[in-house]
């Protein structure tokens, strides 16, 4: 079954089209990747400074590569400048 | 595109198997409603007693559909006498 992650952060206001350069970048990347089944992002319906990746993994090895990858390392860090709190970040396993 | 939901819940030690039963049924019955691209249950990988729904829904009238449906009014309040903290429930729309 597959590995999905969600993957949420606040934006600091005003910083949401510099969010969503990078994260077209990431997501036309690591759609690329092995193993990758879904990789899309989203804007909370309640707070659109509040944005998710909502990702499928094939297995847990297919999100350890991605976590290494060179657009991870590159693209993550700069996201991480624009956000209001730390990011939260959960990883589940597809049961049925 | 699609609006996506992410339903966590910290369940009570020991309910885990009565609150996958539930789960079975609502999980059977919802995929068969008009609008439900995906609708699977899930466990944390760092705590097998925090599950969560995540779904995929054609349009926000789909998801108001679901939420008016006999199975959620009867099933959910079963979930929720089991559950050991409030539910968290987040609705996002896709962007890309």
């Amino acid at each position: 079954m597959a590995v999905k992650v969600v993957a949420r952060e606040r934006l600091q206001s005003g910083k949401k089209d510099a969010a969503l350069e990078i994260f077209r970048e990431m997501v036309e990347l690591t759609r690329k990747e092995k193993g990758c089944i879904a990789y899309s992002l989203h804007e909370s319906a309640e707070d659109p400074d509040v944005i998710a990746m909502i990702e499928a993994w094939e297995s847990q090895e297919a999100l350890k590569a991605h976590l290494e990858s060179e657009h991870f390392k590159r693209l993550i860090p700069q996201v991480g400048a624009l956000v209001a709190e730390p990011s939260r970040i959960e990883v589940f396993k597809e049961l049925f």
